[in-house]
């Protein structure tokens, strides 16, 4: 069955002004439903509209968080009724600081650590449960480099509803104590995040209340990412930048962002302009960044090996619609080594005032390299995505970031070691 | 000499709408200038306004920072002109599941997580620095307990100033490595908060480029906290709670959330009502809530012994005060153990998805505490303050908080681990 544009939504589920899925691939379209592959094809699905009208004003005068653009997403009319982590409307930070040390004229951080859980994953978490629980789940379930886990077991608790998270035992502490804390159940796999993916898709398809938010209602949740470009339009003045950079993981944040900056200009929030969209990888995970310099359409999987554990998918789902974005807006994807990463986090704790982890390295380090490269243009402006927090990569930076001194107390002591400042 | 209420504003510093220094105990005003104890009587000094005319319509227009308060703050018209952190305007979620489990009607969490630095210290801290620079300093410095280091060290490193920031050498790793991270000299001293404190007290006599920002621009510094009252009042419809809960180490924020609301009730931006203040200490730092049982206005200094580093300051400058709020208010103090505090964190955790440090817990367990014993009417709506990040204090909950379980990477071993949920 292929719905077409005048296919009426589904009577029984209320998903906005969600209406059908579609196949990225074939275009096969097919009922709003807990789906994921198309049945023709087995392409990845997402979630066509038909929207309705919004105005700068109708958002504006919404709330402080991505339900401003409820509209735009698959969530009911009602979402804000239920218990929800509010995530979003982070702050977009004028970082000349940065810029003066990049050697660009005008550059942005947009800092989505300031979100519940500290990381851009309550967006897509915050859009997946409000489909879930329309689409008749109750139980809320991830695999997850960390964030994800974080942003899960967060959202869960607050609605009420159980959790299942699955990790790689190998993950940072602070993203276990942190995931585990808000209760739920919380399991850690002797594996690495691409087989733990594997699991979930295995547990999914025997679980019928478990909503996977990034498995069985992926294309519900992917669209969380949305609001990240949305917000960086409006925080903007409602325009689009020239260069944005976004850290690649399975590629799915980089690819909404870009459909978020179309969709924008498609309602007439914004005027139609230019835009680069430029990925970032860690050299230890980089199969996107490695397709993207041999010129090739698919991804070739790697098994990671870097101290950036939250982009660490080798087999990213959606690496070759990355390369797409990238390729069709003149962008490039760079990848950085472990040390650059920790560079990266360095410098934007030192210019900016913002701690980012290791995925913010990336970004940082990646458009530094892109910028030297001359492939990211010093007198357009750039937008940086910070989407994860300092706090839960402290080992990153640890060994470089300690006190200048430790001393008695004593007045002596003290002034003696402010001496040489 | 005693200024009168219609002295001239200074005419060289812009500092907004405040007009001079008062002396909380005789009264005597001073000009506005880098003092903190009157030149009488030795009392602190807090700022005196002359306030314009604001309307709720003014402050809805302004940003989604505390900036949109800024007329109500001792900083230059043009505040937001230099770089900043721009924090405030956290979230304010309502605590239906929380408020169940505790055995009351109404509940709110006022997350202030969600900052820059991820404490309110981000608050106090920006309205230190814009009050700071305009009387001529160029040196941010504080002595801390750990969240007033971090926000020190990250609103200097973005505004590209120099920072000195002197913690006790027991602090938590991750409040050690979020503030050296963003540059500046971090000195870690072998004693107490108490002891640091006077350490930098004598610095600020030596420096006169250095603005200690709690010590020798208190009066501006203390101003930022009344930011968290004023988003309260107008996140719940520009109304009152009934009840408050604040935890307490000097007593500043108490004091200075009771100010911001009396504003608002002066300048007609709320209806006056009745309102209760509580403050909230661990029972190993708990000078305030002694005094507040023996019925003395006085504070007998302790030395902390307690988990809640953040919050252990044993001779709390002002703690006097937080007595008059409190009991003005027909509010309370109360304490809690440490074993209460992390139970506390739990509870907050896994009831509404919302990860505190030691001071959220010690704010909770002491709401429950205060619930129980029939001080906080179960009956009226209450606001819990969420001050600080469960991130940065790990230790705390890293026992209680680990996975479900740890499993081969195989579909059996993950059944099975699943089958006892
Ligand atoms: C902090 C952070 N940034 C970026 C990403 C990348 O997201 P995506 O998988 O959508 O590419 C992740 C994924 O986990 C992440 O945790
Ligand atoms: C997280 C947190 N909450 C509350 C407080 C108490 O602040 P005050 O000293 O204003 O009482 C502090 C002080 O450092 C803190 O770090
Ligand atoms: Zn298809
Ligand atoms: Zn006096």
């Amino acid at each position: 069955m292929t719905l077409t544009a005048d296919t009426p939504a589904s009577t029984t589920l209320d998903l906005g002004s969600a209406r059908a899925l579609s196949c990225r691939e074939c275009g096969h379209q097919t009922p709003l439903a807990a789906e994921f592959a198309c049945p023709q094809c087995f392409g990845p699905l997402e979630i066509a509209y038909d929207f309705p009208q919004v105005t700068r004003e109708s958002i504006e005068s919404g709330p402080k968080s991505i339900w401003r653009y409820k509209d735009l997403l698959p969530v009911p009319a009602d979402v804000q009724s239920f218990p929800n982590t509010e995530p979003g409307f982070t702050r977009l930070i004028q970082a000349d600081r940065l810029a003066a040390e990049l050697g660009v004229r005008k550059l942005w951080v947009k800092d989505d650590t300031g979100n519940p859980t500290h990381s851009f994953k309550d967006r897509v978490v915050a859009v997946a449960l409000a489909a879930a629980r329309e689409l008749g789940f109750s139980v809320l379930c991830c695999p997850s480099t960390g964030n994800l886990a974080n942003a899960v077991a967060a959202a869960a608790a607050r609605a009420g509803w159980d959790s299942v998270v699955l990790i790689p035992s190998s993950l940072e502490q602070a993203k276990i104590t942190t995931t585990a804390v808000y209760g739920g159940t919380l399991l850690a796999v002797d594996g690495n995040y691409d087989d733990v993916n594997r699991l979930a898709t295995e547990l999914a398809a025997e679980h019928e209340e478990w909503a996977f938010v990034n498995v069985n209602v992926r294309p519900y949740y992917a669209e969380g990412s949305k609001t990240l470009g949305y917000e960086v339009a409006e925080q903007l003045g409602w325009r689009l930048p020239d260069q944005i950079v976004v850290p690649v993981a399975s590629g799915s944040q980089l690819t909404k962002v870009d459909k978020g900056f179309g969709e924008f200009v498609k309602l007439g929030l914004v005027d139609e302009k230019p835009y680069k969209i430029f990925g970032a990888q860690a050299t230890g995970c980089s199969p996107v960044a490695s397709a993207f310099e041999e010129g090739h359409d698919f991804i070739q999987p790697v098994r990671p090996d870097t101290i950036a554990r939250s982009l660490a998918i080798g087999n990213p789902a959606d690496g070759p619609y990355v390369l797409d974005s990238v390729r069709r807006t003149g962008g490039a994807v760079g990848h950085v080594t472990d040390e650059e990463v920790v560079e990266g986090i360095r410098l934007l704790a030192r210019t900016e005032g913002v701690f980012a982890e290791t995925a913010g390295g990336v970004t940082v380090a990646t458009a530094k390299k892109l910028i030297e490269a001359g492939k990211i243009d010093p007198d357009a402006e750039t937008v940086l995505l910070i989407t994860g927090d300092g706090l839960k990569t402290l080992d990153a930076v640890s060994a470089h970031a300690r006190p200048t001194a430790t001393v008695p107390s004593t007045s002596k002591a003290v002034r003696e070691a402010l001496e040489g400042r």
